[in-house]
């Protein structure tokens, strides 16, 4: 069992998790096989955990049909490479002291570091893609950085813009956050030699699982308690990030000007605690748990054909701990 | 002829100047089918031009058999947007307002902007290396940027430290420039269907061009005119930052306390001064500038047995105009 892992998740993962345990083996081993001052960083980026769910998703994706299990392991590493270095990156330019309470590369060496370092472990995921050895999934992956960072530049460009559509929240949201789960499963039923219309199909349970995934964190930002979460409530609001919660504020109280107000003088406390208070004590809170519970369900669904198996149970069960995560 | 290249340059490349607008295509290309946020960056970056020297050695090194002559435009294209996204990020650490006289990414939106874009250029540079359809090729290309991203860090912990040896600076000029230009080059043979003996000789061109082009670098910020480099003299020095005329000062004068007297108060402007003049009234600049022309040397002398040919006299021209180069 992975060191950390609650019971629950640790079930879950049971058909990988031998090839889960050589993903956390190959990240530990590039701190441990490195000389020059980036061990140090190395170490400090692969010590420290995680839930694993992005690998362990590519690992279960491979499962279906017979296949070199080389592959989907030198995948899940770069998938789980390819996360953390997007959360250097991204504690940099929000300038964030912690993540999930522990200090951030930027803030225990400097932004400086924290920016190289990033493109360090970028480029170390990408070695790992090359691996498998499939131009396609090799393909699909640098369109992912290209994803999750346009993601990225999207939130910040539309900051404090309160006249954004819906629409615009969901191809943000997917960008920077379902477009990695979705090559997760992807990239597991190719390299697991699963049919085109498998490959599909998987593709559309990451992309779900992942939209839940991002839903569901907006959520806790809004409702969370900041202990549990590593970051204050409300965080997003004060970076003039518009989330579905507050989307449906400003859908259901046109005529408020609530939102506006606030971003128009974000450092207001008393308007803050105001925007919050009201979301509280609406419906939209369980509006929005029905999202997440619908994109579960749809994830459920992609993959209803495939053939029942420890694997297909682990998938259909995630999604049930997608919505149920407090984390 | 690319525009703005001056007439030199232009006959260096006219054996490969239709596939060079093809990649200058590509780059524009870019910026014009982009309708996101991200369209305006794009294009500040592509349309600024340069001398294109990296794309120029990868289809010049392609040129001696038949081949598909797309798949060098591709890495071409790869390389030089590679290029493009280092400077970005470069700049944004270094804090740096301009490159060449115009303004930096980094000073013309900010530094949070800067560090996503330019993931977003790394990352659209990779998925150009994936048209190349060669996996030895996308795994070089990405082993490149962790040599990059590795050469800048090393360059910032090993900075104000008078104890380098001359090795590290050599490792550490080999990873911030030299392996792009090798990679320019060992790409180009490869994509070119060169026999394995010439992948190597063209490697080893692009080596020792990219290693005399870095020191070439090196004896610009110590003797050149801050006008014509966009950047103040003794900038290296400022940063704490050890090349070669540095190195060799505290060498032949050991005793002499000027670089670590300078080091350990880097803003007195009188200490940066004197060991300016120290070395510019030493043999140390003619004898770097022998190191360069060794470089130079070494490179011509890495491909002498490919056939005579137009590309392989512009690799040649190429070699003594880095030696002239006052960019």
């Amino acid at each position: 069992m992975l060191h950390g892992l609650d019971q629950r998740t640790a079930s879950i993962y049971a058909p990988v998790q031998d090839q889960l345990a050589r993903v956390e083996d190959k990240l530990r081993s590039l701190a441990e096989t490195e000389t020059s001052p980036v061990q140090p960083l190395l170490k400090y980026v692969t010590d420290v955990g995680g839930k694993r769910v992005r690998p362990a998703i590519t690992l279960l994706a491979a499962q279906f049909h017979p296949h070199d299990p080389e592959r989907p392991v030198f995948m899940a590493s770069a998938v789980e490479l390819l996360h953390l270095a997007t959360l250097i990156h991204d504690d940099t330019v929000d300038n964030s002291p912690l993540r999930r309470g522990r200090s951030t590369v930027s803030n225990t060496w400097n932004p400086h570091v924290a920016v190289l370092f990033g493109d360090y472990v970028f480029a170390t995921s990408a070695t790992f893609v090359c691996d498998t050895q499939n131009i396609r999934v090799i393909r699909r992956f640098s369109e992912t950085i290209m994803e999750l960072a346009s993601g990225q530049l999207l939130e910040y460009f539309n900051a404090f813009d309160a006249a954004q559509a819906r629409e615009l929240y969901h191809d943000r949201i997917y960008r920077k956050t379902a477009s990695l789960f979705c090559t997760a499963s992807e990239s597991g039923a190719l390299l697991g030699g699963a049919p085109e219309n498998e490959v599909q199909a998987l593709r559309d349970y990451g992309y779900n699982i992942g939209m839940a995934f991002q839903v569901g964190d907006d959520l806790l930002d809004v409702q969370g308690d900041a202990s549990n979460l590593g970051k204050p409530v409300g965080s997003d609001l004060l970076n003039g990030v518009l989330t579905l919660p507050t989307i449906m504020l400003m859908e259901r109280y046109p005529n408020d000007d609530l939102v506006p107000a606030l971003f128009k003088d974000p450092t207001d406390s008393a308007k803050l605690e105001k925007v919050l208070e009201v979301i509280n004590n609406s419906t939209i809170l369980p509006d929005c748990e029905r999202v997440v519970q619908d994109y579960c369900d749809k994830a459920r669904q992609a993959i209803q054909d495939l053939p029942d198996c420890g694997p297909k149970r682990s998938l259909d069960d995630l999604s049930s701990y997608v919505i149920s995560r407090r984390r």
